[in-house]
C-alpha cells in the first residue's frame, strides 16, 4: 500500500525539485500543496492541491483531504530582501503550528520535517554543528524558523509526532529568484553589466538545489532521524571563487566588480555546515559539485537573461 | 488627554485585578478584552470589548477599535492540568503575534506586555535571575511562551515595539481555579476533607494574585522596561509551610494528610525569582505578605466551598 505524504510550498525553488525527487518514488502517494494552480511540471501521479495556508482552518481542511502520513514544510515567506524581516514571519509561525496540529489531531499523521535556516545558528562559530553550535538567531527570520522548532518538538514530545527540521545553508541553482546572490551575478555577467562585489574572501557553504531539495526529501523519509539537520554541503567556499568560477563560465572576468561592495564588520567570516548527521544518520550525500552546478546556473540564465 | 491601554484576559484570574489596577489611573483610558460579556465588577469607566482573539482577524478589529498605545497580554490557555500540554497553547501562539502584529501596524501602538512563567526557566537552577538563568522550559506552555518572547523581541527590535515580558510564578488568592493548589487545599480544609499533601519541603515563590497584577500593570507603565521581568515574591517558602498556615487559618491542622503524595525526582527543590528588576527598574513591591494572603484566601474560601 502506497504512503501518503504531503509537500508545502511546492511550486517554490525547493519546492519543484523536493516534489520531483519524492515522485520518482513508488512507494509514495504524493500530494503537492502550493497557492496556485498545478504547475506545468507536476508528473501525473503527484496529486495538487490549490490552498494558501495562511487561510484559517487551511490547514486543517487540507490535512482531512489528503490524509498524509508525513509532511514536508517548506512554505513560508522567501521573497529576498523582504524574508529576513518581513512580519510575515509571524503568520507563517502561526500557519505552521497550526498544520503540526492538524497533521498530529489528523490521526493518521506520524511524521513532520520542517525548513529551518543557518541563520538559526551564532554565526561567530564558523562552524555549524546541531547538537554543539549555539543557536542564537540574529535576525525575525532566524528567530521565527527556531521558535517554530522549538514549539514543534516540545509538541511532538507530548503527541508522538516526529519532527525533524533541516537547517538550510546556502542554497543556488537554475531558476532561483533573480535577486539572490548566485543568480544575481549570473545574470549581470550574462546580459553584460558590471557585477558589483565585496572583496569575496568570506567562506559560505552552498549546495544545489536539487541536492537541497534531495536532502529535505531524503530526511523526509529517514524516520528514525528527528531534530535539527544541517542541510549543507559541509565544505565551504571563498564567495569570491564562487563569483570567479561564474565569470569564468559565461567568459566575463573583466565584469566583477571586486570591492565594488563593502562588508559589514558583522559579516562573518566563516559560516559552514557539519553534514555529518547529513551523511551518517540520513545517508545523503549530494549529487551535484559546486563547479559543475555554477555551470549549469550560467547556462540556464544564458536562456533566461 | 488620557492615554489609551488595552488588557486582554480581562475577565481571569490575574486579569480581573489588573483591570482593576488600571482603573484607577486617571491618566488612561483602560480598554479591557474578554470571550463573554462585561462582567458585573467592571468599573464604568472601562470599556470592555467581547472579543475571542482566537477567531481569525479578531486582533486586527480588535486594534482598530480600540487603538491602543499599549498593550497587557493576559489572554492564554490556563486550564489547570491541562494548560501544560494543550495544544491550544499553539493558537495562544499565534493569536499573540496576530495581536503584536496589528498593534504595531495600527500607527499608535507602541508598547506590548505578555504574561510569561517561571516555566521558561532551567528549574535545576533555583534560583531564577533574568539576565543570568538558562532558558530551557520542559513544557510544552513553558515551550510557547519563551518562543512567542523570542519572536515578539525580534519583531519588535525591527519594528520598535517595545516588548516587556512578565515571567510570573506560583501565584495565589480568592477566587482561583479551584484546582490549583492553595486553592484545593484551602477548600478540602473548609469542607472537612483530608487534603493529600506531599512532604512539603520544595520550596517556592507565592504572590498573591492583586500584586501579580499591580506588578503586570506596573510593569505596562514602566515604558523603560523592557525583556523578561520576574514577577515573584523573592521570598521563597517551603511549600509546606504555605499548608500548615492554610490548615491553621482553617483550624485543622489534622486534615494535612502529609506524605500522601511522592514528589517525582523532577520536582525541583526551589524554585524562585530574583526580583531586583522588578522592584529596582519597575518599582514595584508587593502589597500583601504571604500569612495575610493566605488568611485572606482561606476567608473567602469560607464562603465560597
Amino acid at each position: 500500500m502506497s504512503r501518503p505524504v504531503l509537500i508545502t510550498g511546492a511550486s517554490g525553488f525547493v519546492g519543484r525539485p523536493a516534489v520531483l525527487s519524492l515522485a520518482g518514488r513508488e512507494e509514495l502517494e504524493v500530494h503537492a500543496v502550493g497557492r496556485g494552480s498545478a504547475p506545468g511540471w507536476l508528473p501525473p501521479q503527484v496529486r495538487w492541491h490549490t490552498v494558501d495556508l495562511l487561510v484559517p482552518d487551511a490547514p486543517v481542511r487540507l490535512m482531512d483531504e489528503a490524509a498524509p502520513e508525513a509532511v514536508l514544510h517548506l512554505a513560508w515567506e522567501a521573497t529576498p530582501g523582504r524574508f529576513w524581516t518581513s512580519p510575515e514571519n509571524l503568520d507563517w509561525i502561526g500557519a505552521t503550528l497550526a498544520l503540526a496540529r492538524a497533521l498530529a489531531q489528523g490521526g493518521k499523521g506520524r511524521r513532520l520535517v520542517g525548513a529551518g535556516t543557518c541563520a538559526e545558528y551564532d554565526w561567530s562559530d564558523g562552524w555549524c554543528i546541531e547538537t554543539r553550535t549555539t543557536v542564537r538567531p540574529q535576525t525575525l527570520y532566524g528567530t521565527a524558523k527556531d521558535a517554530t522548532r522549538r514549539v514543534l518538538e516540545a509538541y511532538g514530545a507530548d503527541t508522538g509526532l516526529a519532527v525533524a527540521w533541516g537547517r538550510v545553508f546556502f542554497l543556488y541553482g537554475p531558476g532561483e529568484h533573480p535577486d539572490r546572490l548566485v543568480s544575481s551575478v549570473a545574470r549581470r555577467l550574462i546580459t553584460g553589466q558590471r557585477a558589483p562585489t565585496s572583496h569575496g574572501r568570506q567562506r559560505r557553504d552552498f549546495l544545489h538545489v536539487e541536492d537541497v531539495a534531495g536532502a529535505l526529501a531524503a530526511l523526509l523519509l529517514a524516520e528514525n532521524v528527528s531534530g535539527p539537520v544541517n542541510i549543507a554541503s559541509g565544505e565551504p567556499v571563498a564567495v569570491g571563487d564562487v563569483l570567479t568560477t561564474l565569470a569564468e563560465e559565461a567568459g566575463r572576468p573583466d565584469l566583477l566588480g571586486w570591492g565594488d561592495v563593502s562588508l559589514d564588520d558583522s559579516e562573518p567570516p566563516l559560516i559552514a555546515g557539519d553534514v555529518t548527521r547529513l551523511r551518517e544518520e540520513v545517508g545523503f550525500r549530494p549529487a551535484w559539485d559546486l563547479p559543475e552546478g555554477l555551470s549549469a546556473t550560467v547556462a540556464w540564465w544564458r536562456d533566461h537573461a
